[in-house]
């Protein structure tokens, strides 16, 4: 049997690998458009502050290694143009633009997202950068070096600019956030989101809300983002305003899509064709909570459909349950935390739902070290359902959340969490831990 | 109605609140022998630790608080002396050998645990002391300033034993460790439990298994700890053996007591008699994974148990979900925790258990500040339950423990929890968080 993958990041790789594991006598083939596989993309703002570190080291596995001592069929510089589910072959060009038409039995497409291009003149001048790919990575680490970069203007705030944010000011270098809507994290609560922003502003960044950007102008070696009423300065300048599936190859092949246009999977991560998967940022999921098809495009679902995917192919049954809509990230010295709903998610969802937040301390009264930690909870009138949660503090926020995670997987009422035991110890937080306290806040309510 | 409570501590103080929030018109009466009330006992070791604070910034509520804001009858230095069910009377004896007799609708025990005093020649001496109430660390704390302690031997090596290692060192002090049994952490699996071994023997502590102690010796101002095979020196003696239920008084007036003498309670808190409950160390609790009685003596439990005592005495219908045993603690630089059952414990409990103990790390690939994380997880092999687990590390244990806990109340199975969607970045994880490593190992053994 034959099984080809599309892409060679997270998702493909994952399968690729583990699919060889189950079956050494499996024809495994991958096709990879740039010339990197298996690094690790969550890195990339961490790697890139610190210039005593090449952005080599993210690579977790280097493609001879792939080749030689896995056995992968591995073809880098080989990007795939169409697919025939009929025929069951994938066609692709390399780099040289020699056509290629590989066969299958099996097919993995993980060619994940893309970063979104706004419409603004100027946007295609070298200064202007994304990040998203490891070669994204690598020219925009090699920018800041070559050119001195000592100003950037960051489009957008989603999590990507928000590392680095962290990533440039760590390097000295100064930055100012722009986006044309007027709400900072709008799906987040807002007094946690305010604590974010407060921080933000603090480590000087300059934070730009509600502010349209039309153009990115060029003069002098520098640039300057203009809109109606605004006019930064900048040496580089990142568009981060957000990705979207690398689907277009499943739709023209007819698979089905869904939200944001990811390509549509079960369960098995098969696609609307019986002999087509995909998996990564290119496929949506089921949500746990709501039962319903989302896109929410992380490492961790990536690596785990790709697993998946190589069950499935290897003839071992794997079916995956929803993800809830678990995200950490650092903001400087915050750490932010979310999992399942907001409120207008929730009554999006059709739960008629009810919110309290709360302001706690990490550690124990009168422990040394202790600070605030914000949690926001979300639960659901009508069943007792808990619905979501998000944290937002300097200690112990990240690892938390993995607790209301579980929650939400296993359906607990927010009463059943609220009798959680969860360890207790002065240094690692009050007796009552925050989001325990949350939680008998938030049943007063239901 | 008159709700008398015997014991102004941590299950006490809860209850008593509590229940004259919900109803300010009732009369409550809370009999504490010490002078003590509603202090942060699991803070003394951090307290003892530093010697600019005041052991009295433990103390959450003085006692004219309660009496004058919260308008509870707080008998301090008050102690009871017996129960009359039939009568429902509590008789007790004051500091001035006064003897009361109180009347009660509904009465609380609340009397918590005591330290088990070993029989050991020369214990009563007065260097050698215990830690459980707040007069014993302000007994403590002040002989380690009056008498320029240098040097402590602790007989024992539970929690207590271990965070008053780290308080000792912290404030320069000798500490050695001795206890008759061979086994170091016995509850904990060997990899893990050597860990922290390690980590205290770096930190200047040495560690004495299977020594026999006979006696206390006392000379020229020092004493000397001796047993068959060994004599350590010391200016203090910390006796950490364990604790017992404080449930005489209980047992004597006929109420039912379970696992280790703790009085039995049902979910409501109820003892044998409808009149009376009981809360906090002196009382047992349901295990949510065995479904049998424990005794598991905490400060959220308790906590917990005195909110439930006075809601279900104010006529609000409040049962305690069971405990899954979650615990942590510091070690110097190393967080330990547990929650559920180990092997020994799953065995004896009736569960078919398997378990792996895997290494992984705190953090992603090629972050800095990454650290090792030994996890250790138990699941049934009949069921596929997640049964229990313990981990050790430098950084991300305490709070992580949370989620494994919640999964073990909603009765996971372990391929359940292996599909959690946990968040991660790489300042706090790899990818796959160890605990999920640790479920797909031990997926492949179940």
């Amino acid at each position: 049997m034959n099984f080809l993958v599309i892409g060679g990041d997270a998702a493909g790789m994952s399968a690729a690998s583990r699919a060889k594991r189950h079956r050494p006598d499996l024809d495994v083939t991958v096709l990879e458009k740039t010339a990197d596989v298996s690094y690790s993309a969550c890195g990339m703002p961490y790697n890139i502050a610190d210039p005593d570190r090449s952005i080599e080291d993210l690579v977790v596995r280097r493609a001879e290694i792939v080749r030689d001592k896995q056995g992968i069929d591995l073809r880098t510089g080989n990007e795939a143009t169409a697919i025939d589910p009929a025929a069951r072959t994938v066609s692709s060009r390399d780099t040289d633009d020699q056509v290629h038409v590989f066969n299958y039995d099996k097919l993995l497409i993980a060619t994940g997202a893309v970063p979104i291009k706004p419409d603004i003149e100027g946007i295609d001048q070298p200064g202007v950068m994304v990040l998203k790919s490891l070669a994204h990575g690598r020219a925009l680490k090699d920018y800041i070096d070559r050119e001195k970069v000592r100003q950037t203007v960051i489009i957008g705030m989603g999590y990507i600019a928000l590392e680095m944010c962290e990533a440039l000011r760590e390097r000295g270098i100064g930055v100012a956030m722009v986006k044309p809507r007027p709400t900072f994290l709008p799906w987040m609560e807002a007094t946690l989101a305010d604590a974010i922003k407060t921080e933000l502003e603090a480590q000087g960044v300059a934070v730009h809300l509600g502010h349209a950007v039309e153009r990115i102008a060029a003069a002098g070696g520098r640039m300057t983002v203009k809109g109606p009423d605004l006019a930064l300065e900048a040496d580089l300048v990142l568009v981060a305003v957000g990705i979207t599936p690398a689907s277009e190859l499943a739709a023209a092949a007819g698979l089905q899509t869904s939200v944001n246009g990811a390509i549509a999977v079960d369960a098995h991560q098969r696609t609307s064709d019986q002999n087509v998967y995909a998996a990564g940022d290119c496929a949506d999921a089921f949500h746990a909570v709501t039962g319903k098809r989302t896109w929410i495009p992380l490492a961790l679902r990536a690596n785990r459909a790709g697993w998946a995917v190589a069950d499935n192919v290897c003839g071992i049954d794997r079916r995956l349950a929803g993800l809830v809509g678990s995200a950490v990230f650092k903001v400087f010295d915050y750490q932010v935390a979310r999992t399942g709903l907001n409120v207008e998610e929730a009554r999006a969802a059709g739960f008629e739902a009810e919110a309290v937040t709360i302001k706690s301390r990490s550690r124990a009264h009168a422990h040394p070290g202790s600070s605030t930690i914000h949690v926001h909870m979300v639960g659901d009138r009508g069943s007792g359902r808990l619905l979501g949660v998000q944290m937002v503090g300097r200690d112990g926020v990240a690892h938390r959340l993995h607790a209301p995670a579980v929650a939400l997987h296993a359906h607990m009422s927010v009463e059943q969490f609220s009798q959680s035991d969860l360890g207790y110890a002065p240094p690692f937080g009050p007796t009552w831990d925050p989001m325990l306290t949350a939680a008998n806040q938030l049943l007063k309510k239901l």
